[in-house]
């Protein structure tokens, strides 16, 4: 016997999936995903970027059943999951499916409050649509791995879709034969180049995963066919976007492996390499400042930051000029550390990139490899003009498997992106009602809590 | 001195282009591929994926600014690119840059006639930037191929969308540094399958390209930045797209040799390979036929058709179940060219495959291969019950390089598609029209001119 094509397996484990069979901890990962989507979107809704694209978009606005997470604007399912996915992801802020470096939730979860709002679902319909999108992004992204994204295909985007349109199909309630046609819709639609990183491009293909997984599902509803094998296919998407692909990574254990599990929270707006490099910064700054004394900047001769050579790779830039850059700056990263004791959304902006004192430090970090310490880890050593050296090393990083974000840190992490983005949103009440998805009869409500006073 | 990068020589070459440096054929090929599209959409407007795309995008649409060709309903500039794009390629019914297979027109054209209905823009002025949509399309095609089509990358869409960004953005007066955003945005949207081809997936691809393009240089004109050298770059378009990449052949003699010219216009709504067969089976018919007696099927025993093994490869299916599949089937296009002395938009359709002589027919065509015949030859031999055998071979097919469609039966080609799918509208006036297109002041009108009454 034939087995059943990849697409269409992935089709009936979503169609068929049961509440009752998704695990507790699966439940509780896929909530604090949730929230760690609405903190990032609230933080990241008055981005230039996010401006900019209502601004393009605003005239091609349709009937205003959706809202725009943090803002008073409302329109089109399709718009609102396309602005709100490019909003959650704009801070570097996101979830982070560590074997893919993909960012699951902001091409999943938007689509879903879009259609929460315009046709009505409860909590648990969505949190359990929200879980299976994930599932399905992440299965995509394994199979491919690691070709896909070496070549360039921003995965976050490309596999990204076909959550998005997993996760919306599931909410429509999409029979298997048409979720089937929903990730071919998919398929054909999956684009996202790694070169658009660091431009505000980048929000084009992540706001693209998110409205058109959506606009696949809808149009799937629809009767609108699509070929029924596209991604394993002679032509399909495996065969295109990958040298590497293995179908069986993308089937094997459904619904019994949660790639939810290992979706970790970034606890700093920047890339991940630099999560251990931050942590022991901020233990030494601890150690150093003992409030109310400030940081001795001048004292500080040099900091050395010794870690797996990916990190000088990907991170190793003295001269930044912006916030976006900054975000992938070793340099940046520890001096706003020092000078700041935080390494938040504040300390990302083009105004701290300008700051004198950050400017200075910058100039004195320097990075160097040790192949011997993982990419978790990292040293940071100071040495003072006195002479004296101190140092720190960090084995997991804040946010990284071994040392996960607690509930507690989370919410912190959500009150520090309300303040950032949208300071008159309860957080706290928002943060609450969110954990409590799971008993919310209409999931919109979420939504009407977004918008600022 | 580092020569300059590919994506910013074709955004110079774009924004620097005048009028007067357009060769006449140049012009006059640019006119006749969008009188093609606008034929073609006309045919294709009420196709049932046209009808269900509209249902579903129906309540996301904008402002009614742009119209759909062929129908009443006006939406917003980027539905209405959707919409145009997906229709204008709905019946296979192209123009094809022989060099790619690529269909040029359905991605760049909608966007150029949108943005002429909301802003304004002369005839002219969207001639020329149709025609450099088109250069742009087909040179980042010719430098993708042949891996990226034979991977199972659409390049109408994957390829189209660039040109759709570069007209776009030409019609709008974007400076070089936001064209060059523009072919940004246009590489991180790229999209598009083979596998989808056969099913109504194929029509969101192409739709896609239209819109995204457009949007691509809308965002652009906003100031929303790309990567710069979002082609060439590492972990580029071209780095992702094909194992065969040649940028030199994207700018190689730009501004001096015109990819337009190389764009033929399909005479059958079917694949390019069935054009030389049916050429010599109308040719057949017309011998056994002589109005009025009827072509004598039951007479008919065997059709055997010889050509290029890509023929019998892309092309042999003797059992097909609906239009769609017909327009790919050997089989179907020498059924319907004996039966009904024709192979036009109403030979393809749902009701002419399930038609008895039509599938009696069908069963007695067989394709053998023969690797000397050109792909743009073929051979057929029809061998009668009396054992009588005729046969025809056609060396240049209609409609490929070596015998192009003249303006008459392009004219006629607009004829049968109106009246097949606008049957309201008067195609002789509109025809006049668009050839005329370089001195009217508002190319809106033409718009106007598509609606039915």
């Amino acid at each position: 016997m034939t087995p059943t094509p990849v697409t269409r397996q992935l089709a009936d484990f979503v169609v068929n999936s049961q509440w009752g069979d998704i695990p507790p901890a699966v439940r509780r990962e896929g909530i604090r995903g949730l929230l760690n989507y609405v903190g990032c979107a609230l933080g990241g809704n008055s981005d230039e970027a996010i401006e900019l694209a209502i601004r393009v978009l605003g005239p091609s606005f349709g009937a205003p059943v959706a809202g725009i997470i943090g803002r008073g604007e409302r329109c089109d399912v399709l718009n609102a999951a396309f602005l709100n996915g490019a909003s959650a992801n704009v801070l570097e802020y996101d979830d982070t499916h560590l074997a893919t470096v993909m960012h699951p939730a902001a091409p999943v979860a938007p689509g879903l409050f879009a259609l929460a709002e315009a046709r009505g679902a409860s909590g648990a319909a969505l949190v359990h649509a929200f879980i299976l999108g994930v599932e399905v992004s992440c299965r995509v992204g394994n199979g491919l791995m690691p070709h896909h994204y070496r070549r360039g295909a921003h995965i976050t985007a490309t596999c990204g879709i076909f959550g998005a349109a997993a996760a919306a199909g599931r909410l429509i309630g999409l029979d298997p034969v048409r979720m089937n046609w929903a990730l071919g819709h998919a398929a054909t639609q999956s684009a996202g180049l790694v070169e658009s990183l660091g431009s505000m491009s980048k929000s084009i293909g992540v706001g693209n995963a998110a409205r058109n997984g959506l606009a696949g599902a809808m149009f799937a509803e629809a009767g609108f066919t699509a070929a029924e094998q596209a991604i394993e296919g002679k032509y399909g998407f495996a065969a295109v976007a990958s040298d590497t692909v293995d179908l069986g990574k993308i089937t094997a254990g459904l619904g019994e492996k949660w790639e939810i599990l290992d979706n970790a929270y970034k606890p700093y707006p920047c890339g991940v390499v630099l999560f251990p490099v931050i942590d022991a910064c901020l233990e030494l700054q601890k150690r150093f400042a003992g409030p109310p004394a400030p940081v001795p900047v001048p004292a500080i001769e040099r900091i050395v930051v010794r870690g797996h050579p990916l990190l000088r790779e990907r991170t190793d830039r003295p001269d930044v000029t912006d916030g976006r850059s900054a975000k992938v700056s070793l340099q940046h990263a520890v001096a706003v550390a020092f000078v700041h004791g935080a390494a938040g959304v504040a300390q990302f902006t083009d105004a701290a990139v300008r700051e004198g004192t950050v400017r200075l430090l910058r100039d004195r970090v320097t990075a160097e490899d040790d192949p011997s310490i993982p990419v978790e880890s990292a040293t940071v050593e100071v040495r003072l003009h006195d002479g004296t050296i101190h140092s720190e090393h960090i084995r997991h990083g804040r946010g990284t498997p071994g040392n996960p974000m607690s509930d507690a840190e989370l919410d912190d992490k959500v009150d520090e992106l309300v303040s950032f983005g949208a300071p008159s949103i309860d957080a706290r009440a928002l943060t609450a009602a969110i954990r409590d998805l799971e008993t919310l009869s209409y999931a919109g409500d979420i939504m009407r809590m977004t918008v600022p006073r």
